[in-house]
């Protein structure tokens, strides 16, 4: 049932109903309230979207003037290739629309985007307890078997 | 015994002893004989280090005049952050030298790096497998539970 | 006569079209023969019109299969505004399509690209006895009375 | 006299003293008032000075703690060098600091900077007009014969 939705780039118009899905997002990264992100953050990061000189980029998927999902993706230098590689760094669908596949279209929408820049390489991370998504990103990625280590300064 | 080498940003006159380091940290991911990187990228890479652009920075180890270790890190944007991450992605020690804590010495001098620049936060991936690198890193940083899922195009 | 020809961003199959205008463009600024571009920078310029990381654009002027004019663009920071200026850096109509307006429709697409990127100002230079360009660019554009000073390291 | 005065990069502990120099060199600019700068741009300027993604730096003059001048220079990209070019966009000396060869000293270091990143070229622009710093450009860089053209979007 992909075809009852449309996935496309952000525009300016969609700034309150993206705002909705990105707080639903971040609210399941456990950062709402205290820990909220603060909102100086989520106004660079949407600028940014829109700033030619900045590789970020924002998709969304759209029914009847709906907003019902969003991925962020980046690009970034790598040392082992000439070309960018390609960071999909978030993915969010809205309770109300799980079940529809719009996290794997909008996932193939990142790899068509990539395939086009000239990217040869598409990555994201989830953390090791997330089995409802992995059971969706083994369908359509290979689990690279590498973990993140992070250090905050 | 971490005086008895330096840390310092890479030089053009290291160029060939910095292959050397370069050739066996890809070959300790696989990447040699008919799958070795190409020639190209390592160029381009090397060139990237000393192109005021590109936000992709190497640091050696070194002792005596010999090269003993490598790192490579970078920059880039975070949906979640004002400030670029700062990505290690690669870290490498000559099997001469191992054990005498370069490799912490490196990642110590990335953070160092991350610091001034404004970052708050460096990461890098390693297999679930490399039981040696991750006794190291889990004294220095945080295993974030996260893992990368891959999809080349 | 602007609808005789389309003007649209440079694709990997127009290289060898592209090559000639782009040789035509050089040696009107005295770069050929003894004073060519190497070739590693023309490669190098080609490849960063396709990589999604550089802000660097091309776009042509088609007609019939042939290309007939080139613009390059690219999008680097100001300290005297938040969104990035844009720079046409060069332009070029092949002689035999001089006249028919493929130069300022060229400016005029730039225009439309950096609108869309969110760019509030395009600028480009030319030599102050170019008296043939600056007949259409005073048509277009402000004659900013700043001049240009260079420093050859 | 250049020895009584260091010049260096800006750190954030001179934000006060570079911000009234910011605002001198705007008001020489006619950005003053009405047309001043907004204030939003600046913190966006000065944040860029810090942030290791950003190609966008500033070096000040100092003098027994007291801030004298400023320059702000950035690198992007060109389509005739793999390297990139380095723009001075912004020069100012206080007034009261006028005489003492600031002006060129910052010059001096920006070209100092750029060698060591690798910029084969540094450039600027001052308005035909300005016959003052033209006398000091005149000693110190080559007037390339290239005026400025630009259009607001």
């Amino acid at each position: 049932m992909t075809d009852n939705f449309l996935v496309r780039p952000v525009k300016r118009q969609d700034y309150e109903q993206w705002l909705v899905l990105w707080e639903g997002y971040n609210r399941f990264y456990g950062r709402f309230d205290a820990t909220a992100l603060p909102t100086a953050i989520t106004q660079m990061t949407w600028e940014r979207f829109f700033d030619a000189y900045e590789p970020v980029h924002a998709l969304v998927a759209e029914k009847d003037g709906q907003l019902l999902g969003l991925t962020h993706y980046l690009f970034h230098r790598s040392t082992t290739a000439i070309e960018p590689s390609c960071y999909l760094q978030d993915l969010f669908t809205s309770e109300a629309a799980r079940g529809l596949g719009i996290g794997s279209a909008l996932i193939e929408a990142v790899y068509a985007q990539a395939r086009q820049a000239g990217s040869p390489r598409v990555y994201w991370q989830t953390h090791e307890t997330n089995a409802t998504a992995m059971r969706v990103y083994d369908k359509m990625a290979e689990r690279s078997g590498f973990v993140v280590y992070r250090k905050l300064l």
